[in-house]
């Protein structure tokens, strides 16, 4: 936690590039910061995955529509205004990415932020966290 | 949102259409209507994405099962007599595109439908729904 | 229901067999006994699906970390001891089988299970369950 996760047509594959918006995103996250300046991300949790759909059909399919979902899963417990701030600088980033592209052809984004719902068990395991955590 | 994910088990790639599974099942959320008549899903925010598997086992794996997973995610607030309509609709695809399949070998077939559960996060940007709204 | 699914980092696909980390995830539910010995989770319904993502970042980007996500979704109702448990046992198996990875290279793991959240509709279909329930 926290991760990114990406679903996307894969008739964007080619006109966006799909590893810079996960790095763009990423670095987003970890610029993030409270209303009391701490990171609202941990460095080492942060993760940005991108699946573009094998198969996929969007609204009535008589347009080359493109489709664009990012959901963020994150446990609970952060401040609604740093919530609502993630949210809305990982959207004007998605936005940025895909300018360009909207101005030529069909795409709808949506960005929704989760806070693990119904989750019973957590376990994290790793050596990427300790990098990260400064004396 | 809407948005219906399907994850499957990718021995069912080459005798299962399921690009046409995906319109199939988009077109069917693009009928649906609630009890005043009106669209339960608006058109312009209909999408279906299906994802193989890289990996997978089911079961015990002594046999060459197939498993799909059909998952759709939508704000709440529709009523329960539209949602299991909708829920029993697309699942009554889901059986018919698989009908011959199953006759032949071992599929398991699961259908949920999730109210955007834990988010506190929404938000939407593009031009496509623009669209499908008649003045 | 249940099924777990796994989202990497496309990093680990040369390194690590995911096919045989699915069926060892999927053994050890099959294997999974509650306080009175009854199966924790129905063979016919067991399932572990795995997707390398496409596009990735991780922390910083610094560094070639790898990220392997594991979510079990299942219904509600399972006793706290019982989903502790399996949980355990199945970050277990994960942690057993990224040892070696571990000592050269940075990966995070991360298990979470979830009870099914949001869930408003749910139907199956399929032939797989029969074939072990035992008279």
């Amino acid at each position: 936690m926290p991760h990114l996760v990406i679903l996307y047509t894969p008739n964007l594959e080619a006109g966006a590039d799909m590893t810079a918006l996960c790095r763009a995103l990423a670095d987003t996250m970890l610029a993030a910061r409270d209303e009391t300046g701490k990171p609202v991300f941990p460095p080492g949790g942060t993760r940005v995955l991108a699946y573009p759909a094998a198969h996929y059909a969007v609204a009535d399919g008589a347009r080359d529509y493109a489709f664009v979902y990012l959901n963020l899963r994150m446990a609970a417990g952060r401040s609604a205004a740093s919530k609502k701030d993630a949210g809305d600088a990982l959207m004007e980033v998605a936005k940025r990415h895909f300018a360009a592209l909207l101005a030529e052809r069909f795409i709808s984004i949506t960005l929704q932020i989760d806070e693990a719902p119904g989750q019973v068990y957590d376990a994290k395991h790793g050596n990427i966290h300790p990098l990260f955590n400064t004396p």
